[in-house]
């Protein structure tokens, strides 16, 4: 059995002591084992800030694109080795290891690509130059520089590559050294990963340091130029926002929880259109792909009533085609829960959203003698107001139809409960209704997604992630933002606001090409 | 003696029970009581949400823009009076009342000016679409709509009416409701103010309560829309930020807290540079307006070390022609501390920070038999890099004077001991000097002041708070950020990704003038 190293110091390092045990969830097999018991934290962190951090603020943005395109290109060479190990330890068929895999070297060569329009300097000017006396003389402009301190990752185990990656392409591009911790559970993919980057000298001494196993006292060290950004359950998250040190020193957090994504079926959208078929594939990916285990895939499907028993059938239907079982076999779409205690708690929480519905199809009941499988399962519920449905989140292959009257303000309504939430994808041709539905639920998202005939042949699904737009949400999703392109830069660096002499300003600071000071 | 009362629930409450006492800290009589006794704070923030949001939601940035001029001139209107209460209350002089009272309804009117630009929607235009598909028909656009919670606001003692008008400007054109809270030593000033806007009637419904005294149990009724800004102490802060109920449900939290701010000497700068003298005056004027009690003002005064002896000669001499006395004499330029609390605070101050240098001027003792006087304090240190200096805030007329190399980095360095400023200012015409220190704290800053002979002559002093530009710092200064335009309604907003066909996208949503849908 493999025992997973951590990389700290500038060199690999075997945990003593006590470790995590992973899996293979077809299985059960165990496949590593994990532990990063001896590290000092507080000497992990004071690398990344001294060494790790100038090593890269002495790069442009260019420059440091270019560690972003060869990361990603030493990531894909190694593709099909990794979709391997994400068979073994994720459970993911060849498919969910491609969208895991080829969303990490896709984001970062979009970032790639966006460090050349950002060009030769090591900071971003922010907005248009303001006049703030009573000629241009005296003059204000926004920048964005880097912080010196260290980014801290704390990662889910759904997305061993892609998770690590976003988190690291906008890290990384903005100037700041990280700390990557993956979820134990899957984390020999995180682990293949990290020995590549190692292997290919992909980034400069102190950038990259990867911890495999607990974080130790880590946040204890935390200071105000640190950031920490963690993915996962929202638990979690309050917990790590509360942190003593955290909050003493205003050391930046940002959090991206899962949430009770919606899917809206317009009642405009008739069963014979593009939208309509879209909603159904596009809701039947996101409860199997991944075997549900996206925090961006739909929690609550929303029907208008006299509909619902009509969507279900064609839902049930759409999802039987999915195929369930060992991920290494070809023509199997779904394959197992990541781990045991994922398992179990879907299993749970499959049997408490039971009670105010029907199972259309699924159920808690394992459909393997071994592994973690456990079919789709579609419950309908009696009422689209139950607090259960708005308030409880099962991880997994698992989604629920919510009766609604079928106005705009009534569906923004029932999916405002959920507190917030990273997705929120409707269905209509309705112009109107769609912008009254639209605002409606944008105080609560990150991200809403529209389907209609229009673009239904070109979209791509709102499950997926895309790195030029932002991915969070407010309350329950976390409260926090990653990626949109530039943006996502944003959380590594500090905004200051200069102001003095236009002509030195501008030589120095400004968003032109360089004007000699006056 | 008058009793402050809290405008809640669309009425004047009085609170019940134990009060707090204002008081006149020019003669120390008592001028008033407060207390909030009584309020229910969960009904208080629903009715914000419920009556208050919508009311504001259903206007334009520009009708809400109109409100604010509304505002503006209401308080304009009472100058004179209004100056007479900080007199009374805060202890101002003339120009120190006219700093808050003009600071506050200016700020007002910048972004009632913005609002115009802003124009006839309710929500803000994030960037350009971005192309999301192989073609444009799959369209993503960021938009910033209103949160649908309540904004709270707990403003700090030194500036009624501009600290509480600067958040409110930006929550009410952003679009939500607030809840103010004054900091209670001032609170007749904010009183009055909260009074003429309920007298002329400048918001609607619902948009505006005001409670004068303790907020007692509202925080446990925040939820994941409601916003909370804070401007004050560090330790105050960091207890907001850690609150429970705030952290469980991800509330947005703002801090502006005090900080250690530098003014740095370049060494190029001589005695005979306009440069030189403003340095001498922005020093003097941050030590001696308000009191010292500026969140802005200088604490840090770095000096080329051979240097130190003739600038401490020349800052004694200009700070001596600051006459100290009661604030209604009208050559009067500082009047007291605004409490017996600060008046303590300060003197104890002072003399810890006495023991690593040496008082050129000023020092901890009363300098009349009535009211909280004290002269202004000049030290000079040792030691600049004694520990004291870099962490020891003192909220009143003091400054040290602290040695250092005089090179850039070393200055750098030295400021960002401070572990994150509201302001940093550095004097210097050298263009290369002044560009590798600003690149060197501005990690650790929020803004940064740059004086040169250039722009000496219409300078605006950097304690200056500037609505067009960000007001807020890393670390000790709170992480927080405040006003830059937009940028200060940001806070109170949601960024949302939509994704969709272009033409819907951007008939209701896009940049451009209104396109119809394909």
């Amino acid at each position: 059995m493999i025992t997973l190293t951590s990389y700290v110091l500038g060199r690999w390092h075997e945990g003593r002591g006590t470790a995590a045990t992973l899996h293979n969830p077809t299985t059960e097999a165990e496949v590593a084992r994990a532990s990063s018991a001896g590290i000092d934290f507080q000497a992990v962190l004071a690398y990344a800030r001294d060494t790790g951090g100038p090593n890269l603020r002495k790069l442009s943005f260019a420059e440091r694109g270019k560690l972003l395109a060869l990361m990603s290109a030493a990531i894909h060479e190694k593709r099909d080795e990794l979709i391997q190990v994400g068979l073994e330890n994720g459970g993911n068929t060849r498919g969910d290891a491609k969208f895991d895999i080829d969303g990490a070297t896709g984001t970062l060569m979009a970032y790639a690509q966006l460090s050349e329009k950002l060009g030769a300097r090591s900071f971003l000017v922010d907005g248009d130059g303001v006049q703030l006396g009573r000629t241009a003389r005296f003059w204000g402009q926004h920048v964005y520089v880097p912080r010196t301190g260290v980014a801290v990752h704390v990662n889910a185990f759904n997305f061993p590559a892609w998770g690590m990656m976003e988190k690291m392409a906008c890290a990384i591009l903005a100037g700041m050294p990280v700390v990557e911790k993956p979820g134990t559970p899957t984390a020999l993919s995180a682990w293949r990963i990290a020995q590549i980057l190692v292997e290919k000298g992909c980034l400069p001494e102190g950038a990259y340091q990867f911890v495999c196993g607990s974080l130790g006292d880590a946040l204890d060290h935390m200071g105000p130029q640190d950031v920490l950004a963690f993915t996962g359950s929202s638990a979690t998250g309050a917990k790590l926002r509360g942190h003593a040190n955290l909050v003493r020193h205003n050391v930046r957090v940002n959090i991206e929880a899962d949430s009770l994504n919606a899917a809206v079926l317009a009642p405009d959208v008739d069963a014979s259109s593009d939208a309509y078929g879209l909603f159904l594939s596009n809701v039947a990916l996101d409860m199997t792909q991944k075997t549900g285990q996206k925090c961006t895939a739909v929690r609550r499907i929303f029907v208008p009533k006299e509909r619902v028993k009509d969507v279900t059938t064609d839902l049930v239907a759409q999802i039987s085609r999915t195929k369930v079982g060992d991920p290494s076999d070809k023509d199997v779409r779904m394959g197992p829960l990541s781990s045991r205690e994922q398992f179990d708690d879907v299993r749970a929480g499959i049997e408490r959203l039971a009670k105010g519905g029907e199972i259309a199809c699924g159920g808690s009941k394992p459909i393997a003698a071994k592994g973690y499988f456990l079919a789709p399962t579609l419950i309908v519920a009696r009422d689209g107001r139950d607090a259960t449905y708005h308030r409880e989140e099962v991880f997994g292959p698992c989604a629920v139809i919510l009766p609604y009257a079928g106005d705009a303000a009534t569906a923004a309504e029932l999916v405002n409960l959920g507190g917030g939430g990273l997705v929120c994808s409707v269905y209509s041709n309705d112009q109107s209704w769609t912008e009254q539905f639209v605002l409606g639920v944008a105080p609560w998202h990150g991200r809403v997604w529209i389907g209609s005939d229009k673009m239904a042949e070109q979209a791509l699904p709102p499950g997926m992630v895309l790195p030029f737009m932002v991915h969070g949400g407010p309350g329950r999703a976390g409260g926090g933002e990653e990626l949109g392109a530039e943006r996502g830069l944003h959380f590594y660096m500090q905004r200051t606001a200069l102001q003095g002499f236009k002509g030195s300003i501008e030589a120095s600071f400004g968003n032109a090409t360089a004007v000699t000071a006056g």
